[in-house]
């Protein structure tokens, strides 16, 4: 079945914003077995749109189209597809309902919200087309099937498209599928793309059932092993033996076999089960690696406070760093990390404690610490341990490194530690 | 002059990498009065791509291409442009030269790597095109124009392609191009995207030159107004008035006027032009405003120190929330927000601090204190301010509207107070 994605919005052509939706869906119809041999972005121009919808229907089974569901008088998606497609358009009272749900809750917030006209055009809805609930924002998502082609219509914000997708769209493509597609992923930390790329390079040159495809995300490595059989069984009994050669070869290095898990995950798991609390001392991270934490829905079961100590005050006062080591060693030196980790550690009674000081830039660099330069502590079982990173890229990029490792090495220190435990 | 954009390749169509190339370019040809129409995936198919070229050269004035250019058998791009618009391939002696030159080079970093064969058909031009040299690969660019059409062919390593770009490829364009464009961005916090639709309907209605396009990011609506004029003065003539009518409307509720400045940035800025000093007080958004205020290079001036207290424990010992009110009223309550803030004010011995306490979900919810409720504080000026807000969506979605949300609020609190003090 081949699969087409189309991404409505003016936001993208002017290059405002990245096109992420199309590769989380291309990954996605990749992951279900779906050939995408095309992808293309169009604004919301009722003439333009028309043709690439036409076209698309004409050389794709699917067609997923995402954006321009909104409220306002530019938002044509759902409008366009239903005309092409002569589906008529209703007033749906449920979807009505809904919307309004959302409005009022949203309207507490804030008395300058108010519900406008213009949000009940996003309860008509084409006729007899599958209305998928948004519990993320007021447009709904839409399936419509004729002639044997059908239309996805999903609204653009990630945050509203993904869960839909997840909950609503992908079972209803999985059923549409005759072959069955399974995959399982392998994701590593703390080893770069290239060097995995290389590791594996054997693997994918002789690949055909089940195939391996790396996808690279800041600080991991995911690789996705996927085989197609008759049924579920025979998929997975293709995949094992892959998935146990990777375990070989990357050994520690893989944090999940699970689709799902994030890395933080992975980390809240670790320290769920060996029952250790945590704290974190963050400098140049400002409390993005706290964030990435708290991402996990019940973490409050073992972390327990973080320190954005981002002066030297704050360093001293809050981790109890000495005035002596922030004057001959800087702040961005090795033993302010170690002294940040013991500090932080004790004076929050937690087991462990995460610390990181470095330089994100762009200015403040010299030869001897360059823009880049991260130290990492990490306090545990009575010893700090002290890792020396050297990222590259601008000040976003770094940090971003910066919170991906800390996790990888927060990870590192308590398999060690278990280790020697045992 | 409309442009096209193509990005070639299998990786960008499973969903491997996301296409960064598309926005980049996207955002170059709109700096560069280019409308950007259609973007466009595609794989390394001849015949899909010739399909997607022949449309493109049909509808656009300028195609230009990225990707394909490699040195496999794969990589098609040039021989389709090539054939389809009737160039033949020569050899170039100055490409190949330059091809052995970087291999040579190359060579010494990585043993691994041979000139192969395969790396002289990337010597191979179309005859009468401009050839861009490539100083960071081996795949020259090359532009190609007949019969007013013209197409740009670009390497797709974006460290390979940007830099072409820049030196070649954008003052090329900016001398086909005889009229200028110029925009302006009015960015609003604190309203919704369809409230601030509805309050410009009628300006967006009559527009012609210039345009408003509003972007709706969360918290957040941003407005850019484009205008095009024989010169930048005369489309800054055109704006100003459209600039005014905006400021008339939204007031205070315009954080910027300034294509780059974030939010953050916004709230930085004016805690260093009032001198204030700012700590943070966090538990369910976890550090991520704190990550926020340090996404500002130099946000050390005015930022000194964040606390994350997810724990009651850590509320109680780091700010000193009092026992009862975490008894009696719970950490999601008005009274603990308000303890947040004034405790973390003193013990910071800042100017401001901004609390932040919710309820993230997707558990804990009560009818009293349901999934999404968020109580942000600010103490200032010797007084708390304490607001209530009710967010809906799922975790992410509710901690993300918090944070931006008490960007926004931290925002108000100092513009009041620098009322009151005026």
């Amino acid at each position: 079945m081949i699969a087409e994605l189309i991404s409505v919005g003016t936001e993208i052509l002017l290059g405002n914003i990245v096109n992420t939706n199309s590769a989380y869906l291309a990954e996605k119809c990749a992951l279900l077995g779906l050939s995408v041999y095309y992808q293309t972005v169009v604004g919301d121009n009722e003439e333009r749109m028309e043709e690439v919808i036409n076209t698309a229907l004409n050389r794709s089974d699917v067609v997923i189209l995402t954006g321009g569901l909104g409220p306002t008088q530019d938002d044509l998606t759902k409008e366009t597809v239903s005309r092409v497609m002569g589906f008529p358009l209703i007033e749906d009272a449920h979807t009505k309902e809904m919307i309004l749900q959302y409005m009022e809750q949203y309207k507490n917030n804030n008395s300058k919200r108010r519900i406008t006209d213009n949000n009940f055009k996003q309860a008509l809805v084409p006729q007899g087309a599958l209305i998928l609930d948004n519990h993320n924002g007021t447009a709904p998502g839409l399936i419509m099937e004729k002639n044997g082609k059908t239309a996805i219509l999903l609204p653009g914000p990630p945050n509203e498209m993904k869960p839909m997708f997840e909950e609503e769209v992908f079972p209803y493509l999985r059923k549409k599928q005759p072959e069955t597609i399974y995959s399982q992923m392998v994701k590593i930390c703390g080893i770069g793309e290239s060097q995995v790329a290389e590791d594996i390079q054997d693997l994918i040159e002789n690949q055909d059932n089940p195939t391996i495809a790396p996808y690279a995300k800041t600080g991991e490595v995911h690789l996705r092993i996927t085989a197609r059989a008759e049924n579920e069984k025979e998929c997975k009994k293709l995949i094992k033996p892959v998935v146990r050669e990777l375990k070989s070869r990357f050994g520690k290095n893989i944090f999940a076999t699970d689709e799902d898990k994030s890395l933080e995950e992975a980390v809240v798991d670790m320290l769920k089960d060996q029952k250790l609390s945590l704290s974190l001392a963050e400098s140049c991270t400002g409390g993005a690696i706290a964030a990435r934490i708290v991402n996990v829905p019940g973490a409050s079961q073992v972390f327990a406070r973080g320190y954005v100590t981002y002066t030297n005050r704050a360093k001293r006062k809050c981790l109890g760093v000495k005035k002596t080591t922030l004057k001959m060693e800087g702040a961005v030196s090795s033993k302010c990390a170690k002294e940040m980790a013991k500090g932080g550690c004790l004076i929050s009674g937690t087991d462990i404690c995460l610390s990181v000081t470095g330089l994100a830039g762009p200015g403040g660099g010299t030869d001897k610490t360059p823009v880049g330069t991260v130290f990492m502590g990490c306090y545990y079982n009575n010893k700090t341990v002290v890792r020396e990173f050297h990222f590259s890229g601008n000040r976003n990029k770094i940090r971003e490194q910066a919170v991906a490792h800390a996790l990888a090495f927060l990870r590192d220190c308590m398999l060690e530690g278990i280790e020697k435990k045992d």
